[in-house]
């Protein structure tokens, strides 16, 4: 089974709060677990909710890191999405656990673009 | 069973090729997605590869749109995280799917941030 792209959702729960709401913090950790892991990063947007909680986005050349924190409950979403072979999104994330101090962190994997067919092969 | 969120991932195949590789079309497409369902965007990244293949990111104040494509496979990688009430998902789903003419499109959903207990019960 052939995948183009590897997509994996992380459910950081009992993180610690104050991380969560602290977008330079969170600005800096995503950045790293992108650059750090081999991605090149192409541009990002990160924005302050009030009265608290921070998205993210970060596209890279291999996909996109996005985190979406929810202060209150300790709780943070994360996705990464990666194509090709030189970025390990589960290194990436290993680094975003540790980031926010999650004691309670899942992670699940979902292949994208699985057995795909050319639209034309060459003859 | 609450949840914080809701993620829906979207495989499209069978894809206008053409479409998938411009940059224009899929950035004016996404924003009209988010917009047209009630969200608000905050901020969005859009790039295109050499030599075929568009990556684009929304960030909006309910969390996010992402598209990756792959003309050459006429594949597109899509995923829409939302929280709060106002903006539906699948209806962004469906308009993304027209706009590609997608003519084999799975759509899976999956709640984020389920059964969270608040850190702190005020008393």
């Amino acid at each position: 089974m052939e995948a183009l792209g590897r997509h994996v959702l992380l459910e950081l729960r009992s993180c610690n709060p104050a991380s969560l709401d602290d977008l330079p913090l969170l600005e800096g950790m995503m950045l790293r677990a992108a650059e750090e892991t081999g991605a090149t990063v192409i541009g990002k947007i990160f924005h302050q909710f009030s009265p608290q909680g921070v998205t993210g986005v970060v596209a890279i050349a291999e996909s996109h890191l996005c985190i979406h924190t929810w202060p209150e409950f300790s709780y943070a979403a994360v996705d990464i999405f990666t194509c090709g072979e030189n970025f390990d999104p589960t290194e990436a994330a290993r680094l975003i656990i540790a980031g926010l101090e999650s004691s309670d962190a899942q992670l699940t994997e979902i292949d994208r673009g699985v057995d795909i067919v050319p639209v034309a092969t060459p003859v």
